[in-house]
């Protein structure tokens, strides 16, 4: 949808993802170092295919959402007078989300059986932005200089996401590797709404100049700011996971050290008895 | 072979080891994950032989047909009047179906003898694709758009599954690579059908628009589609191949049990009779 | 800054910073050989916090430079009549500096906390190299050939030394690794000084003629022995502080010999004077 | 070099250390097998020595043939009236000796002395041979249609074997790593023969059309046959060196089974000869 809402709605959704996968896997990974694993990985599993759940359904919206806009091609494929393809755009981001869907799937079945091996959920997340990117890249070709622009940075994004989770595949429970990508899908998110903000302004305006080279400048600096921001708010999450996963463990470790105390004392009360038993005997 | 055959012949064979591929390799990773390696491994080891076998029939009687059809050059490189080179096209698939029967000689090599090195398979198989890329590459220079286009997305097949063998290479038994290259494989085979089909529509007819820019965009997007489909039928071999292990493993482990109830009985009878025994003296 | 200063100063801080790192990975190299781990880390943990707040405040000073200099924005991005992007130069090259900054809070984080992974710094710095490539990149399109041929060359080191450290994050400790990207921080300081000469000749005069092939050529090969100079310092350095590291070791070791010694001739001595008790017994 | 001989002696070298490499890499690998390293490793470390003595011996010759021929610069750089860079052509020649040569110190350095990590040798071949690539590269910019293609088939080995080697930086002892580098070294001996047959014609002849398009693509056929006859000669190699090596083995084998038995009758002489007298007893 060529306009600022269908540059919002991927854009959010990148950014929620984005944004709960810094939180997750920090949670992940902070536990992990508590060792507290047994009662961990089971809920870290519903919560994955929850995840993959909600994958799903926002796939699936968008899906409906192309094909059902009262602009969009309503499934049809090819028709009209003469017979030419119908709203191909509308099919290209079709397919994009029908990927994540699949993506959504392979994180459900990964999480909820045993015989699904690990990492395919990470490898069909990466085909999926790769999937995007690739149709991305076929998509601009012939477009103003500023508009090729932006959708080129956005592909950069796409691609090193698609490059990071297929290190992931490989490199499982890789902190640093799980909030890089987290990073991109937050950048992918913002750079989302300002692709939006530049081609459509949403208060309406001429939109910006397009083949204004000093444009293109500032866009290049202004997507290493979007990057700057990702990263503070990755960082942030970090920290308060931390934070709160730190308080909650002091006080379980607390609540141990005092229930260790007392059978301490219980087991010296009950072997003073027996002494004394003994000593009566 | 410039016509429909011509690209029948090929995507057939990919069709065919991509769908083997996937059989074989959930096979081998559902008996590796049963702990039943001893007997297994010198199986698997007797099918990679055989397919090896296959791949180097393939590969001479791509040879052949490449270079014996009536409008093949058969076997003359350099001739004619003025002198020029011979059906150049025609040497180059010949080319390409050797490296495949290298790459067959490999296989059997590697699983039939103990020193020929793990992963030089892979490598091989690496290396003919990368050298039906290349060939590719060089092959599309000058053509129409939507002729360049086809070919191009066909080399995106050829180099990924390059580039996955060659990992593989180095990371044996990752069952999410083999299932990968599987995929790749029936992608590049149905693809080869969907390239006869837009340069040479089989039931005749002019062939498609190759200037029309939406042909362009809808055959980018009717890529992806064929990849969906090959990871639908990787992934349904998958999952049949693992209730066909399962249920057999199940029976054989029922078996198992049977034989070690009959033990524990005839141990129980023999200590008990001993028991008697040593009562009665 | 489009002068020699402005090519000087990041050239002086890549060329400071490359003998650093030189001596900095020999030391731990050699110490880690020599197993005085214990002692040593806390050592060099300061050693890095030391490092990324210099980082800082060069990036600091870097920004400030950029901005405040009489021909900077002033912090103004957007203004004059007809409103216009001010000095996107200097705002790209603030942003660049923005990331070193970002790099060295990374570095500070990783040495003095335990919560932040290891390898961290090693992603920021590579992302903040990649950030400085990239905005190269969009940085010197159109050019004359010259001037667009020191900037790619000027690109090669930014990436290859994104790509090393890249590596880095999951090969951590590896010294062939730790050294090749000293090598190349040393070769983009150079390269930074030799640009500044080429563009901008500190002792006036014209500048090359940016349309001469040779002159291309004559670079691209003069890139090379830059390289060679900067091979030349690494392995000096490496070797200085192998002689260095080795003396005080030896003497160090020395010192427990003696020490050892010492102890053998008392033990001996306690022993000699039981057994004459024992005799005397 | 611009003529036959200027190909022919790089080609040579090539071919040379790719039969060496194929030779030397089989013979570790097997003795590695055979679990005789004791003996072995100090055997290969002097061949390594001498090799790379070997190489620096080539590099200086290299570089000494290209200052000094009629045609070369003797070692001026810049000069002539009115002053220009003098032969530059002649100049990266010498730069690309040089770093072969770098690399042949790296060589020596490595394996006689236990300070220098292990794999730099790998890192300074894999640099030397990217250096050749990189100057290549903004070497063929401009030339005729087939004397680009040729050179450009030339950066695919260098290109390949820079990568193969760097991933043998942290991958070592790899046997198909290393056999594939050999074949690398052969393909690129034999390609600059090819090359120098097309361009220049040591029977004299006026080379061949650069413009024909059909030339091109026979030329790049041809570059897959090289690869073939590559194999072939690594593959005959490794088996030569099997056979070889297992003759040794077995009879030092059978010397040892001789001596065991040998041994062992003596042994039983020898109790015989106790029991005996402990019977006399």
């Amino acid at each position: 949808m060529a306009n600022f809402q269908g540059h919002a709605l991927p854009g959010s959704l990148f950014i929620i993802f984005g944004l709960w996968w810094s939180v997750k896997y920090s949670m992940k990974y902070h536990s992990r170092r508590w060792k507290k694993n047994g009662h961990g990985n089971r809920q870290f599993n519903l919560l994955e295919i929850i995840e993959g759940s909600a994958k799903i359904a926002c796939a699936v919206i968008g899906m409906l959402a192309e094909q059902f806009v009262p602009s969009g091609p309503h499934l049809q494929l090819y028709g009209g007078n003469p017979r030419t393809w119908v709203k191909l755009m509308n099919w290209q981001h079709t397919t994009m989300y029908l990927f994540f869907g699949i993506s959504g799937v392979a994180d459900v079945l990964t999480y909820s059986s045993s015989i699904v091996p690990r990492g395919l959920d990470r490898l069909m997340l990466s085909i999926a932005l790769f999937i995007e990117g690739f149709l991305f890249y076929f998509h601009i070709v012939g477009r103003p200089m500023l508009d090729q622009h932006v959708h080129t940075l956005l592909l950069i994004t796409t691609f090193a996401g698609a490059a990071s989770l297929l290190v992931e595949v490989f490199l499982q429970e890789n902190i640093i590797l799980e909030l890089f990508c987290a990073s991109l899908s937050l950048l992918q998110g913002t750079w989302f709404y300002q692709v939006g903000f530049v081609l459509f302004p949403p208060w309406g305006g001429p939109g910006w100049d397009e083949n204004d080279h000093s444009n293109v400048m500032f866009i290049t600096m202004c997507f290493c700011w979007h990057y700057v921001l990702a990263i503070c708010i990755v960082a942030g999450n970090y920290v308060l996971v931390y934070h709160f996963t730190q308080k909650r463990w002091a006080s379980s470790r607390e609540a141990e050290i005092k229930l260790g105390f007392r059978k301490q004392r219980q087991e010296k009360d009950s072997r003073a008895a027996l002494l004394k038993e003994s000593d009566e005997e």
